[in-house]
């Protein structure tokens, strides 16, 4: 069946695959960083940026990573790019938040990451900052959105950054310039089979 | 407005969350590797696995990708994770197929890549296999599915696999175990902002 379209056809095709991709190529001129949200309820999100974060590594970049919601648990990630010279790492919250079960003490843990955040993003050195499970801090109303409006907008010109998380805010949406929404069609987890190490955690 | 919605409240609301949360994980008992297939117009495919594999990687695993399209242009998580003593890394393809524009060429180089493949995945020794841009080899007619979904039907019990690309087939999809739909809400390359080193590539 693979050997039946034509040299010919396909040659045609793509052609004007790569027409349409030279052209694109060269429309895109501006040259800065750019803020990246990953949200919605399926797999992918943390992963991606954490992708991300290994390629900006690959590139020589320095990267700094606050995670906003998980750190009671040690995960692979973690215990993977923490121990690299140009990764620094924060785990500022207290695991998940239906596991601490006390609001005041998840709006601390979540303002400290925040400060923390804040410094990072203002930081020169950072070619990309992760700012992981952020959008939950905003849906539960632990932080107010517009501090981090104002840092996206005043960072520096070729700071990456990365928000992740389910259910942002439509401002939010509205500042970052990609915008992947992962759906979950299927799902494991949901069909019962155990979160995997390396997969989930 | 963060501080008004009361401590008696977000508690009923936190423990409501922590008992579906429990009985979920209580439910999911099996213990195996998982398929997982990423596809959809949006950024984070790739980027998604390869934050897989640094989880992996974290948790002392033994990992092996297959790039079947990039090859031609050296990448960020290539030289990050190439190094590694864990990862056994292969770029079969010679480039995108509309840089290549030659159809048997491509397709040899496709079929290379599945040996490969194949090989990776009926060896126990890896607890992640990565086949990345696979779904394009099926997409444009350059590989069979059946081969693929045998493979995965076949492997070692506790082997992850991941697959990436855009239009994967619906027989693909009815095989894995999750599958995350990434859709493109927006895309900075689309706005004129240039491909970024470490985010894109």
């Amino acid at each position: 069946m693979a050997r039946e379209i034509s040299e010919e056809k396909h040659l045609k095709k793509m052609k004007a695959v790569k027409e349409k991709q030279d052209q694109k190529i060269a429309a895109a001129k501006e040259e800065r960083g750019v803020s990246i949200l990953l949200a919605g309820p399926g797999k992918g999100k943390s992963s991606s940026a954490f992708g991300m974060l290994a390629r900006s590594l690959g590139h020589g970049h320095k990267v700094a990573v606050v995670q906003f919601l998980k750190g009671a648990m040690s995960t692979g990630e973690e215990k993977f790019f923490n121990a690299h010279e140009n990764v620094d790492w924060f785990t500022m919250g207290d695991g998940f938040t239906w596991e601490t079960q006390n609001r005041q003490k998840d709006i601390d843990s979540a303002q400290k990451a925040w400060d923390k955040a804040a410094e990072l993003m203002a930081d020169e050195q950072y070619n990309l900052v992760i700012l992981d499970e952020i959008t939950y801090m905003f849906k539960y109303e632990y932080l107010e959105l517009q501090p981090t409006l104002d840092a996206l907008k005043n960072r520096p010109k070729d700071m990456n950054v990365v928000l992740t998380g389910r259910g942002p805010k439509q401002e939010l949406i509205d500042a970052v310039d990609t915008y992947s929404m992962i759906l979950a069609e299927k799902h494991a987890f949901k069909d019962g089979v155990k979160a995997q190490a390396g997969i989930e955690w």
